[in-house]
């Protein structure tokens, strides 16, 4: 399932928008862990992610809080994983932190 | 250039998450159309935008306010693009809108 259709308001959402190095099989591993891991964390709602050909990504994950979203990124595990990316995976990267106010989902 | 680096706060944005179906000429022409003008609109700040080979797409654009999202969705040519979208191009998608909270950018 790639749409997340059942984001239920108030919610918030990091987008993480990234351009990649090359492939590599630590970035494999690790972003296979973070995955899994996250799905765990509480108040994680869903998560939509794509990545292209070029290395342009774009991952939305939903959260229930703000506390929520500052939790995950302080878990052990996943700092490591953002410092790795930011020294070894990742060209370029931005991170927004946003309240999601409206939210509308559509299927044939 | 693919992330947006120089997004100020406050901001909003639209996330458009989306399937779609087979390649089309009508969704080439349209899609072109609408990346000119939405970069016209008042109050467009920019986007990011990713498509992967199995059709799933984000796009995300940033803006200085929510009127101005609402001026642009009311737009006669891009309404008409939302309804085209709607009936012929998406399988499904979602559309979120969003305030932006943080925003950090990081680049080697």
């Amino acid at each position: 399932m790639f749409i997340q259709s059942d984001i239920q308001l108030p919610c918030f959402a990091v987008i993480f928008s990234s351009v990649k190095g090359l492939e590599d099989d630590s970035y494999e591993e690790m972003a296979e862990t973070m995955n899994r891991l996250v799905q765990l964390q509480p108040g994680f709602l869903g998560m939509e992610s794509v990545l292209d050909d070029e290395g342009h990504g774009i991952t939305v994950c939903y959260w229930r809080s703000l506390e929520d979203i500052k939790r995950w990124k302080e878990v052990e595990i996943h700092k490591l994983a953002q410092s790795q990316g930011k020294r070894e995976w990742y060209k370029e990267y931005a991170v927004r932190v946003v309240e999601v106010k409206e939210s509308y989902w559509h299927s044939l």
